[in-house]
């Protein structure tokens, strides 16, 4: 058995690339990696490494996570430039015992020790729309997350049974400089433990990790809740405490893999669009709002519309 | 009633003072963040605030974490320099949608357009230290967590009900440029919810992480665990995996505090002194491991002696 997941359209190529290589009986985590480093490497994705969109000052900085199921280790990188494949790093990190999770000029550094490669991950694109909102933007303005993409978080699990969990993000664009969100947070952005399962986030990451979302689905799942199921009711457990605090239920998708290959996803919005491959193929799938549960089915062109 | 806990001897004297804030009808807030500015103000101690030990470069990075429990909003700083008092910088962070947490310059002009307080956090004593260990350093030396104190964290419930958790530390002496430890991460080094209990974790982070160990304890709170089940267990927990995994215990110690201000520790270590305020009093305590649970009994001067 393998199975490999992934979150938004953009994810589809990258995810295609994974299953391929779990299909030659390679490792989850050289599907995770090739799977996200595609994502980063295109500069159609605003929302993830080159291209992606600056913080309020003009830079792009980097949050990527990564977490092994058998060792329970993790690596992380945060509000970090100049590395060309975020993922990587936190990859690198997750082989340590002290000194994983590293924030800023720390992490460049770490990429540079590394041998891994550096990359001005400015475009032309992302700097001219960054140029346009700075002319109106003020410090009070509200931040919001993307439409249609955001983080991409991917989940693995190879012919062995190892389960790897990745995310990478250039996160919201106008965010203070410095600012982090959920994706290298282990438990909240992603977690995996190769008995129970693997879980991420994508969406307002400030939100993620008041509910600590990864973890909890997780922790459902070891409780014997199915990754569908503990994804639902991870969401819906923090959703009702945001509304009971007359807050909205907020931009929050998630997704989880089991030890055995069944996958989950549920999300806040009208529709999320996901990939997911097992050993037959790698479909385009969406999450839905359905009728007191999430309804998972083929995702529609017209769903798929304008997204990048 | 009302009720204060906090991690090592050293916050013996902030605990005092916050204790004395709640018994005049102060808030929790307020008696949190009076305990751990007492901390982070005296240089004697050396892993928290001014004072602290720096990394491997010689700067002194500092990390705090805030938790509100009627919110489920948070607040954090992490790899920061020159923040006086970190865990006014987080509190204040708390009170944001977006842009919770920040690390490194952007923590630091957080702090300076809020109009904190800012200072030169290195102490002669903490370079003479760093300068002396930097000749023999190597990079693949192994860092370790203090003996007899780490980062402070204090949970604290007011009269009104309200539940708060705050984290500081200047996390491992000789730790990377970067490295962020577990005392800024929610769900990790702290989590605090007012319905269910506030938790928080000191000692070696890249470990607490593993096992996002707050979150876990308050969710154990949330299933009916007492304070003192829910640290136990949470540790037991991530102990028996590490075992498992070849690894030996490591260094973490945890406090937990109900909304009915009951209180729980556990600990890895032979023993772990705290500090707990209940209306009747603030005594010194210990953790120690008993016959297959927790033995919290008063601190012996001998268990306290040459700790900072």
């Amino acid at each position: 058995m393998y199975a490999i997941i992934g979150t938004w359209k953009m994810c589809y190529d990258g995810l295609t690339a994974g299953h391929a290589l779990l299909a030659a009986g390679g490792t989850a985590a050289d599907a995770v990696e090739k799977a996200i480093t595609m994502v980063e490497d295109n500069p159609a994705y605003s929302s993830v490494g080159y291209g992606g969109l600056p913080a309020r000052d003009g830079h792009v900085l980097l949050d990527a996570g990564w977490m092994d199921g058998e060792t329970l280790r993790y690596g992380g990188i945060m509000a970090a430039e100049n590395i060309r494949n975020p993922i990587r790093a936190a990859r690198l990190l997750c082989g340590r015992e002290t000194n994983c999770l590293l924030a800023g000029r720390g992490a460049e550094q770490f990429a540079v020790s590394a041998g891994l490669p550096l990359r001005d991950m400015r475009t032309e694109s992302a700097m001219a729309r960054w140029r346009e909102t700075a002319q109106t933007f003020r410090p009070g303005d509200p931040l919001t997350a993307y439409r249609g993409h955001d983080t991409v978080c991917v989940l693995a699990l190879d012919g062995a049974g190892r389960l790897i969990a990745g995310t990478s993000t250039s996160g919201l664009f106008m965010k203070e400089p410095g600012r982090v969100g959920d994706s290298p947070v282990v438990g909240s952005g992603f977690y995996c433990d190769g008995r129970y399962g693997a879980a991420a986030a994508t969406g307002l990451g400030e939100d993620v990790m008041r509910g600590c979302l990864s973890y909890e689905v997780v922790s459902l799942m070891r409780r014997g809740a199915t990754p569908q199921e503990a994804c639902e009711e991870a969401l819906r457990g923090l959703s009702s405490r945001k509304l009971a605090l007359g807050e909205d239920a907020g931009s929050i998708s998630l997704i989880a893999l089991s030890p055995a290959g069944a996958f989950g996803a549920a999300t806040t919005l009208d529709v999320f669009p996901f990939a997911a491959g097992s050993p037959e193929d790698v479909r385009l799938l969406a999450a839905r709002q359905g009728d007191g549960r999430m309804d998972i089915r083929p995702a529609t062109a017209e769903e798929l519309e304008g997204e990048p």
